[in-house]
């Protein structure tokens, strides 16, 4: 977290890590404001929904995040592939267990699997968090030539592995999950999602 | 739940099915109770370690259900593979969401959420659980002739697709999520698990 910035968005910030690290139920107001080191008494005068609206504004900085870190695999690919968006995703959780340790999972699915099929307002939030994040995987597949269909399968189809493998891997304790799911994964995906680079490659 | 079962299993029995629902930090001793419409005061009598201790159990019976899931299909399948075995897990969990709606995830994954990498009872209790289910995938398919280490890897790779696909099909509640899994997925196993079927027949 950055320390310049503006003691409202450390609180969101701040939820994201602490619903990454415990869940929903356990992460309290307090230990929001404590975390981002905020002013006392700020936190209503910012959230005056209190604990939902500021873990829903986590949850739609963290799809926010999720989806750029999608979309960013167009602009860094050289020869973008299924496979490569994959490796970028996976990538990024990698990079994260090997600086933080396994603590912290996937915020999303930390809210999901307490409220996934509820009605609530954090309910509302994972789901849209969610949408967004497959939306951007779904669209960056379309932009190297997948048809629609098959890029939206295929989104789904990655995010689920993603997603289960970052929690056996936080159980595991171990990059293995990650690894595996990469390696078995990545031949099928530039398979199934029947690319050719050189029809995709900019003009 | 069978009512015939004595008052200790069935608030183990609860105690899974309230944390799929909510999570363990929602599911309090009484809510077990009354779920399990136990005598009140028995609780501290059959689980002196308190609420750790029936959601450790709770996570244990659920470990076992789904490995014994799996371990079954290897009696029930005529010409059993590593895509019929993925749609043998996968169907059970279509047809808990058609039976039951999508309010119940996997208990694993709602404890692991919020634990996954710690040290406390209900982490090692997860921890145990999912490797209990695992290793029953792994053997299983080592029981129709793929090879351990390749397995291991398809274990990984199945469970890890399936817990992040129950997850978005409970966050849209609907069985999108799984079909597409099952859909993409199976023709790959097969492949990946390069099993002979003439050559695991029975003698």
């Amino acid at each position: 977290m950055r320390e310049s910035w503006a003691p409202r968005d450390r609180m969101v910030y701040s939820a994201a890590q602490l619903v990454r690290a415990r869940g929903v139920a356990s992460t309290g107001v307090r230990d929001v404001v404590e975390h981002a080191d905020a002013p006392r008494g700020s936190f209503q005068h910012y959230f005056p929904g209190g604990k939902d609206q500021v873990v829903a504004e986590a949850l739609g900085w963290a799809g926010g995040y999720a989806a750029d870190w999608a979309t960013r695999y167009l602009e860094m690919a050289r020869e973008p592939t299924p496979a490569g968006l994959f490796a970028h995703l996976v990538g990024q959780w990698r990079r994260e267990f090997t600086r933080r340790g396994f603590d912290r999972g996937c915020p999303i699915m930390a809210a999901g699997a307490q409220t996934a099929a509820g009605d609530g307002v954090i309910a509302d939030a994972s789901r849209a968090a969610f949408e967004r994040w497959h939306l951007a995987v779904a669209e960056a597949l379309s932009g190297m030539g997948v048809g629609r269909a098959r890029g939206r399968a295929l989104a789904t189809l990655m995010l689920s592995t993603l997603e289960g493998a970052i929690m056996m891997a936080r159980l595991e304790r171990s990059q293995r999950p990650l690894r595996v799911v990469l390696k078995e994964l990545s031949p099928v995906l530039d398979s199934l999602g029947r690319v050719h680079p050189a029809a995709t490659l900019p003009t």
